[in-house]
C-alpha cells in the first residue's frame, strides 16, 4: 500500500488505536478519536466519564513519547481485511494556541464534539512511519 | 464492567489490537484474530502475505513478554462505545502440544481457519488484568 493510500485510509477512520508505553516497559492500549493533519495527528481527553486509571495514556507518553496508532478495518471476507499504521512521537499539549488548535480540528472532524468541546488536554503526535497492509494488494 | 461482562465481550470479539513493546522502547500495535479459554489468549501467525516487519510482534515478545489487548466497539452514537482490555505476559510456543492447542482453539473459532490452518507460530498470553469501560454503564 502506497504512502498516499496510507494517509487517505487514515484520513477517513472514525477510531483508531493509540499503544504507548508505561514506566515499567508495560504497553497500554486504548481507542481513541483523532484528526490527521500532515504529519500529525492529535487527539484530546473528552468529557466522558472516566477512570483515573483512563489517562494513563498521558503519564505514559510524559515518560516515553513514542506511540503508535493502528486503523485497521475487519470483515469475515478475510480477503478484504487492512491496516494502517502510523508511528511518531508525542507531546501532550497543555493550553495554549497549539492545543486550541489540536481541538478546533477534533472539533471539526467530530460533530459530537461540537456539543461538548473537549476540555483536554490535547496531544500531538509527530509520525515519523506510516505503513499499511491489505489482504487484497 | 464487571469481569463476567468483559470476559463476555472478549470472547464474543472476533477481532482484536494487540500492543507489544520493542527492543528500543517503542510500542508497536497490530490487529489480531484471537482465541481467549480461561485466563488465557491466543493468536497465531498465519498464511496471509506478510512483509519481514510484520513479525515485529514475535521479536518483540521475545525480547519483552510485556503485551496489551484491546478490543473495542465505536459507534457514531458515543453513548455506545465501549472497550475492553486484557494485559498480560506473552509467550511464543513453537511447536510441540502446547502450540498445537493453540492452533486447534484458532481453528474451532474461526472457519477461516479451517480450509487454511495457521502454520504458527502461535502465542499464548497469560492475561493478569481485565478492564473495561462502555460509555454506557
Amino acid at each position: 500500500m502506497d504512502q498516499a493510500e496510507i494517509r487517505r485510509r487514515l484520513g477517513e477512520a472514525r477510531v483508531a488505536r493509540l499503544a504507548t508505553v508505561g514506566a515499567a516497559g508495560r504497553p497500554h492500549v486504548v481507542p481513541i478519536c483523532f484528526a490527521a493533519a500532515g504529519d500529525a495527528i492529535f487527539f484530546a481527553v473528552d468529557h466522558k466519564p472516566k477512570r483515573t486509571t483512563d489517562l494513563q495514556r498521558l503519564r505514559n507518553i510524559a515518560h516515553n513519547p513514542w506511540v503508535s496508532v493502528l486503523v485497521d478495518h475487519y470483515d469475515e471476507d478475510w480477503t478484504r481485511v487492512w491496516w494502517v499504521r502510523a508511528d511518531g512521537r508525542a507531546r501532550v499539549l497543555v493550553g495554549g494556541a497549539e492545543s486550541d488548535h489540536a481541538i478546533d480540528l477534533l472539533v471539526a472532524r467530530y460533530e459530537q464534539y461540537e456539543a461538548r468541546r473537549p476540555y483536554g488536554p490535547a496531544v500531538a503526535i509527530h509520525v515519523d512511519r506510516l505503513s499499511g497492509w491489505s489482504a487484497t494488494p
